[in-house]
């Protein structure tokens, strides 16, 4: 089985390495720029190119890891040229129809989880969310997604969005709040590492409690007084303010179901 | 060394539990319900009393875990039959004059971390935050908080107040953060715990990466139609959708270091 990674990110990098210890040869890397395509070649020991044109035509799967904005366009420009293959998108929020009229085999193969280049991730319990344009592709997608990942799942490109839309929410936006946490203990000299048995808490907490009952601190509480004390901590940056505040009066309504004002 | 704890909720719960482990007696539980006295005063194997004028006057120290916003009433109550021993409370944004002219001996004992009544926590690891109102004190305190944990830090109630807002951010508001991604998913059919590799991924990061390096998804990137998608998709819940503008716009800002509007 050979693979064409197209994009050499964060994402494509992971699911190289991931493929390549599952036995699956990853045949050639596309990237824009000759730095990221030789890195990812090096690491996988495969060809590199950075022209659409030089992509072999003979693989069985083409993977696209690449920013939304440029998916689309980079479709057009490698479909122009090769015809054969199962084509892969792995983007939480496009479409599977991107693909259509423009290939025959086509799908989406989208690993739910957030990678970063020097972060190694051991994909066996990362689900794996895949759709395909016909039941065949469905069936080989899913030996595919098999061979790497335990927590394999079809799903359409509508329910997919949803998935991808709560994962912004676990993700990045909590990764966010670690950001802010740090930057106000840094403004007072104290080092973010004493705010991580606390961090380690809270996430242990939603193994085996629901988030909402799990919940703790002055919102859940309605405690008012000190709301208003953080609020007024927080004077020289009027984005975390507005923040702190809808956070915690949707805390308050989602914790106590009604709509009151905190 | 004997410990009176004002309060039975999920802090003195645990607090209690650590003191006992470490051989320091609790002789008393206090608080306002029978049920919750009770309760905790089986675990630890002591007296418990829900009236004040019970509580015993000749404990070394009596820690107060009570509700912000009766934690000073209380102390008028307690302090007015009782003058001897240290006096302590354990609320993040509460002043250590809190205590002023109502005892001799008085500080706060604040262990950074989000408790749960059914939630084992070890202390050994947790930071606690000390303060007292003389050297004395503030000694006997950091001997005392040495007998639970390795992280002791003495502490201004200034200064305090501050890790207690970023605890909120990187707690309470993560633990929403959580509650929300499960709802998005449970309108869709799909269970909590697809997500629970990404939420550990995303904890994990930060104890080698600092957050703003960590950081994925589409603000940071500033992938505006992943954003008006995602803001569409949650057209039922106008409470979310500002939330999720306002974390993307600040992600954003803080990522790029610049005020631009995505």
């Amino acid at each position: 089985m050979k693979v064409v990674l197209i994009g050499a990110g964060n994402l494509a990098t992971n699911l190289g390495k991931a493929l390549k210890k599952a036995g699956i040869e990853v045949v050639q890397v596309y990237s824009r720029t000759k730095k990221s395509a030789k890195l990812l070649s090096d690491i996988l020991v495969c060809n590199w190119t950075i022209d659409v044109q030089e992509i072999v035509d003979d693989a069985d799967y083409y993977i696209f890891s690449v920013k939304d904005n440029v998916l689309e366009q980079l479709i057009i420009d490698v479909c122009s040229h090769i015809k054969t293959g199962i084509f892969l998108h792995t983007a939480g929020s496009m479409s599977c129809d991107v693909f259509k009229n423009k290939v025959n085999k086509y799908g989406v193969f989208y690993p739910l989880q957030t990678f970063s280049k020097n972060s190694y991730v051991d994909f066996e319990n990362i689900p794996i969310f895949i759709e395909g344009n016909s039941i065949e592709v469905c069936q080989q997608l899913e030996m595919l997604a098999k061979k790497i990942s335990i927590n394999v799942y079809t799903l359409t490109s509508e329910v997919r969005q949803y998935i991808h839309l709560s994962a912004v929410w676990v993700c990045n936006f909590v990764n966010h709040c670690y950001s802010i946490g740090q930057d106000i203990l840094a403004q007072h000299g104290i080092p973010f590492k004493v705010l991580l048995p606390l961090i380690y808490e809270t996430t242990k907490k939603v193994s085996y409690l629901q988030p909402k009952e799990a919940q703790t601190g002055p919102a859940v509480r309605g405690d008012k007084n000190i709301i208003e004390k953080h609020i007024k901590l927080m004077h020289d940056n009027p984005q975390w303010q507005e923040l702190y505040k809808n956070f915690s009066q949707n805390i308050y309504d989602m914790s106590s179901s009604k709509k009151k004002t905190l």
